[in-house]
């Protein structure tokens, strides 16, 4: 299975450091850039910002108008091959960077998109403006997923909702969209995904890692149905 | 003393919510939009595109330009009246909004930026390109904020670094700023920014508490020299 991951956040690049491919140049091919494999069997191509900034510190300080030149770029210019996923990681909200991915991809199928929350009302609220964001642009959504959720101490194995509780589930259930399942906070995942480590490798026997598994394949299976 | 807050986070305003002013009409005056007071004594005035929305669930579908002009308006068609402070919340990144508002404030003597990360890497990388932002636009740097640092379990009161620890204090050491402190993960304060009650008032014995005063007061004292 091939699989592109198109990074979309050209002010906070950061898939590059969570797969691990941070040092890369990126090259020119006649069909044009040359994405950055995360692995030695090319199966796993991704393009960011990231990559094309000469300093990893730079800031891209950039109007609307250049970020959607480029995103359209990222589209049409990268040598991605033949893929049977793409992926586009956008940062939150529902502005330049959203309407310029779904522009230039609207030539193509689009699945859907997985909207992200964490449990808390300010969070949830966002996601209800990028909801109707899709029902505008009539763009499906594929379901929601609610992350942060619940932090079972490592010391006494007592569940605290630090940043409330449900509110993915039932932001879903109000909007009558799928509930993809929640992710834990868990030091062990933002520790490998510092590092650029394969969280699902390092901690298969990990609750942590029955939670991804499961968004994974209800994901798939609605993909599928 | 009299604050001004504006909220520039157009596509996630969260200012309304987590001061409890979530329904009110913005009313004008021939000074310009009248802000929406927090408390009796019209002390804290605040303006934000949530008190402009017809439904708070809609989206707001802009392109850069768009969101340019209504800062604009935001600084210079409000009748603020006479502020000690105006205090500018921004979304994340170095894009439109945080131009037009300096752009627009220009005229006007601002003091500076409070820049605000997480411990991990993936965030103090994104905050050293808002440092860069601020050197290229001589904006000074008040001072960085680590928040989300550390959580201490109600339970057993073992503390966890969920997000890792210590990057803001590295950031600050590493680009010559000044580090104001951290914020801990207190579902307290998670709860009653939830339901727009005043943490400082409900839980002046806490932790956060002490913590949130140091960085007040080194910010305050940073000001003054």
């Amino acid at each position: 299975c091939a699989v592109g991951i198109l990074d979309v956040d050209l002010c906070g690049p950061s898939i590059p450091r969570m797969l691990c491919v941070k040092k890369t140049e990126v090259h020119q091919c006649d069909a044009g850039w040359v994405p950055v494999y995360a692995d030695p069997k090319q199966q796993l191509a991704i393009m960011s910002i990231g990559f094309l900034l000469e300093d990893s510190n730079e800031a891209v300080i950039w109007r609307g108008p250049k970020k959607t030149a480029l995103i359209g770029q990222f589209v049409s210019d990268v040598a991605w091959g033949e893929l049977d996923v793409l992926l586009v990681d956008t940062p939150p909200g529902t502005s330049d960077e959203h309407l310029s991915v779904l522009e230039n991809l609207r030539k193509h199928r689009v699945d859907g998109a997985v909207l992200v929350t964490t449990p808390q009302a300010v969070s949830t609220g966002d996601v209800r403006r990028e909801i109707t964001f899709c029902k505008k642009t009539a763009l499906k959504i594929l379901g929601i997923v609610e992350n942060m959720s619940g932090f079972v101490c490592p010391h006494c194995s007592e569940c605290s909702n630090i940043f409330s509780k449900g509110g993915g589930e039932e932001l879903a259930k109000l909007t009558g969209s799928v509930f993809l399942g929640s992710v834990p906070l868990d030091p062990h995942l933002t520790a490998t995904l510092e590092e650029g480590q394969d969280f699902l490798q390092a901690f298969p026997e990990s609750s942590t890692y029955t939670a991804i598994s499961q968004i994974v394949n209800t994901l798939l299976s609605s993909l599928d149905a």
